[in-house]
């Protein structure tokens, strides 16, 4: 096991600013292209992370710490964030991102102040029993995982494009 | 075909300062761990982007301008920042990446100066004509493939730690 709260954190706290300094003022071509129907484009993911802010990391934390077992986490809509997709901009979306995720390091911060915390388990509505080190590792991977999709969102659009280059891009080949 | 020279810019003038930011400070287990013998660490990868920059794009594309297809492009070795990896820190590695990749964008701006140009082909040495679009196009998915990487990478670290949510995280899915 390699997880390390102190490490963690480190990603945490920069994949906010790293997306807003990526994203913001890109051409809405780069923003609003998608891999096909009902895939996401580049602002739909920042709605999720948003969404995940708020219903999904620290509230499951919460739980964990102060009922346990006994109360399954709720189910944490991953769709959800479609349904109001159009009511802010990208740099709207942006500023909430980095606002809420600074808020909910601070309140990690005051929830876990000692490493057995880490230990103390949850009910997961599917698949039963898991660790805040589980669910805080789940928090890190996401993040990666979301902008591993938006950089592969991107270069969908040039997929035509490369010509012969695209068996040497990586990033092209699908799962 | 998407391709449009402007939007490219975007992307290629925001890529380093976005690793820079997204990388600077980390702990060197994230900037070190790898994804098994012979692949390649974050380190690694900036060195790989150094290289690209000084080796391929712009010489590759002067030479489509200056002498079309009858100077095949010299090869270029994937694997040379491997040889020099020790002697740069990551923080050096990051500026170098800055600085060479600025001064790319002053000089594609002063060699492609009509969308015409874009037509012009060169002699790839291994499968043969391609145009300076393509080539340009390539660039920009090789930064998106890269960043990919540097994510994915990362993520593999914590392969273990998510527990079951593993199957939630697209990243982890070994292509």
């Amino acid at each position: 096991m390699q997880f390390n709260l102190k490490e963690a954190i480190e990603i945490l706290e920069r994949t906010p600013q790293t997306l807003d300094y990526f994203l913001s003022g890109l051409s809405e071509d780069w923003l609003l292209c998608n891999e096909g129907q009902g895939t996401w484009n580049v602002t739909e993911v920042i709605g999720h992370l948003i969404d995940a802010e708020k219903y999904n990391w620290i509230p499951r934390l919460e739980i964990i710490l102060q009922k346990g077992e006994n109360t399954p986490f709720p189910p944490f809509n991953r769709f959800s964030h479609l349904n109001d997709d159009l009511k802010m901009s990208m740099q709207q979306k942006l500023f909430v991102f980095k606002s809420v995720r600074k808020q909910n390091l601070i309140k990690l911060k005051e929830l876990i102040t000692d490493e057995v915390q880490l230990k103390l388990t949850g009910q997961h509505p599917e698949f039963g029993s898991v660790s805040a080190r589980e669910l805080l590792s789940t928090w890190v991977v996401h993040d990666l995982t979301h902008m591993a999709q938006i950089v592969r969102v991107m270069a969908e659009r040039y997929r035509e494009d490369v010509g012969e280059w695209s068996n040497y891009l990586g990033i092209l080949k699908k799962i």
